[in-house]
């Protein structure tokens, strides 16, 4: 059997504490898959003294993770600080210039600074591994890179933010309205210290550039996915889809078209009964698509102590056992620059609006969407309310560019009170 | 960039015929994921003149596939012929003694001489892949090997043959009997030329003991399976089923027992809401489950010219990057004997008796329940027919023991009418 492999751990948050379990539980499991131990020889964190609930004396102290990361007893630095920039990008800097691997659950670093890290990496012939920064537990990125790796990838969807998907579950499920479902995950705990990050859908966001650039070849281009949050949806929105048999997900979808690389991560409907539109509560799921594999749906807990912890083991495990494989599938070298296609492609829409109870009203509505060039597949005024009757149009395929267009129009007509709700129906 | 890795084909039915097509229409991608071009050099068939819709004239043929397996100018031996013995596995052993790695979707043979061929490969230093013997395009080989390295595999599941799960969706759906379902199964080209080994579970058994092999370290162990074909399935007992919010799907579990290892394939009752529940049409899905991941959930085509293409394809772009692991993921010569446990996990049950209309039958059925110790949640009495009525009962967790003494009691009452049904209620 071969030297153990040593790792040092920076950041003994909830993940950092469910790799330290796995390693002291499972030595002799994690000896006969690896050919060889897997040991921790050292941890870094904010505060020594605090009780983790693992005995941590074993192991070397270093108050600065970028000692941590230079220590002539460490193999793999693994990174569980988090935080896109400071102490994070510093010491998995001074890992690799070092000559140490990288496994880390950092999706904001990888999503802003991948290509640049994975080239310091790939030049020094070290691994930077991320299967834990992409939808927890689900071995996402290896079935990506090495799974589908005979396959021209047409298209990577997913729901990646669990506490999104919880919120729209209790809004769905128990009736709360938006700010209701947001106080009860909040107070769970499910919140980012900036919620933003979640409702906001940059969190997932940082994950769906990270596919991108596995799925396409392309340099990881955060910068250029369209986000739009869930603050803006409404339970009459959820009921109004559960109605046509659709669900309302944070739905993040990347794309190759012929103008570019499409990335949105934006609410979508989708059909009820759909893999994606089963999906309830804060479990993750992931859809790939491949030119010869067709779709493959993989589905599981994409966050937590032991999910996270098990996709960074799994990192682990790959440089142990003398696996190497460039952070994006093909050498950060090779990567093109991808050029931003923002709204390439056509897709239908639901779209909700208030309308004032004048006669004509509809058929000027009518009129704006046929003038913009977009044909109604459905389209239905119910309910009033004192002055306004809310009218719903589910359109046919259209642009974006035509949708704009039409939700200007609508303004002008003078009879569409408030902001309309336009949202995407993705085919999944 | 390296040299190229030059593959030689056996078998040119549909799988092949995909490989073939992948090789050729992506060489770039290939090359830039692989860090060298990926070739076929030779290929081997049962006819030489078939035509197959891919020119094979850039390449050598050989009448034999061990001749084939030897040739100078192959890197990798791709076995794709099937079947447990003969040419595939004449071929493949010539294959490793020539010092090629080997690449199959051939699950019997591996079912049946996995160890033994894991050893030979292993002794050369060898790979011996099979991505594409289990559920397709789905890389689960991968997501178990590999992803969830870091976990003590608590349970594998899995819907793994597609035609079963077609010819149940349709009785299900289209109110088809059996034997309708059957017919139509067998229209559509769905059925292996001994229909048994799909309706009878053995290639699903086979694959499920591959599974097992790499989940619990165990060697592969197929003549342990306890297997149960869908043949005795009738659309009443779907319909009961469904109308309990279950769903009868053929079910393979292993699970490691403190009695050894239980592994069974058969029809069992699952929640309609769960995602095997959901599973439909001839559509693949595998459940693992490990101490830290939890449950992740797979779902792809589980066969077909594309999926099964992809799948060896992923086998193939390993070996070309370098990335050698064993056949089972531990070293085959680690690999336990596994101590078979047969009915160790209870469960609840299902059943369904015909019972002669008679004063007190109901209570006799009761009483035999208490006797073997089996605890009633449901029991109905439902319909008439002439002289019997059909008697519905949903157990509370038994074992199996249990039930055989119950089920054996059932006939000496003598109020009991031909053989009654009992299926497992699986807990996913």
């Amino acid at each position: 059997m071969s030297a153990p492999l040593r790792l040092g751990i920076a950041g003994l948050g909830t993940v950092g504490v469910g790799v330290v379990k796995i390693v002291r539980n499972h030595a002799d499991l994690l000896a006969a898959r690896a050919g060889r131990p897997v040991v921790v020889t050292a941890v870094s964190a904010r505060s020594k003294s605090k009780d983790r609930g693992v005995p941590l004396d074993d192991y070397a102290w270093e108050d600065d993770p970028v000692a941590l990361a230079q220590r002539d007893d460490v193999d793999v630095y693994v990174e569980l600080m988090g935080g896109e920039d400071g102490p994070a990008k510093a010491a998995t800097e001074a890992a690799l210039r070092a000559g140490k691997d990288v496994v880390t659950a950092n999706k904001a670093m990888l999503a802003l600074h991948g290509q640049e890290l994975a080239e310091a990496a790939e030049n020094k012939g070290l691994s930077l591994r991320f299967e834990a920064a992409v939808a927890g537990g689900i071995p996402v990125i290896k079935a990506l890179t090495e799974g589908l790796a005979g396959n021209d990838i047409t298209r990577v969807m997913g729901v990646m933010n669990g506490t999104c998907n919880y919120i729209l579950t209790r809004m769905e499920n128990a009736g709360l309205t938006y700010d209701e479902a947001f106080a009860e995950a909040d107070g769970l705990g499910y919140l980012e210290a900036d919620p933003n990050l979640d409702v906001g859908g940059i969190d997932a966001g940082h994950k769906l550039s990270l596919l991108a650039s596995i799925a396409f070849g392309t340099q990881v281009d955060f910068a250029s996915v369209e986000l739009e949050g869930i603050g803006a949806i409404t339970i009459e929105d959820i009921r109004q889809a559960a109605d046509m048999e659709y669900k309302i997900k944070l739905l993040g979808v990347a794309q190759m078209t012929g103008r570019g690389l499409e990335q949105r991560m934006s609410p979508c409907l989708v059909p009820d009964r759909s893999p994606l539109g089963q999906l309830v509560g804060g479990t993750n799921m992931v859809v790939l698509e491949g030119d010869s594999v067709g779709q493959i749906v993989l589905r599981g807990a994409g966050a937590g102590e032991g999910p996270t912890a098990s996709a960074v083991m799994a990192d682990v495990l790959d440089i142990a056992r003398g696996i190497r494989l460039p952070t994006f599938g093909q050498p950060a070298s090779t990567l093109r620059k991808a050029r931003a296609a923002r709204a390439a492609i056509a897709a239908p829409y639901y779209l909700r609006l208030q309308l004032q109870d004048k006669p004509g009203a509809l058929a000027k509505i009518a009129r704006v969407l046929g003038e913009a060039g977009i044909s109604i597949d459905r389209m239905r005024q119910y309910g009033h309310l004192e002055t306004t009757a809310p009218v719903l149009i589910v359109t046919h395929k259209t642009t974006r560019a035509a949708l704009e267009e039409a939700l200007a129009g609508f303004s002008a007509t003078g009879v569409v009170e408030g902001t309309p709700v336009a949202i995407r129906i993705e085919a999944v």
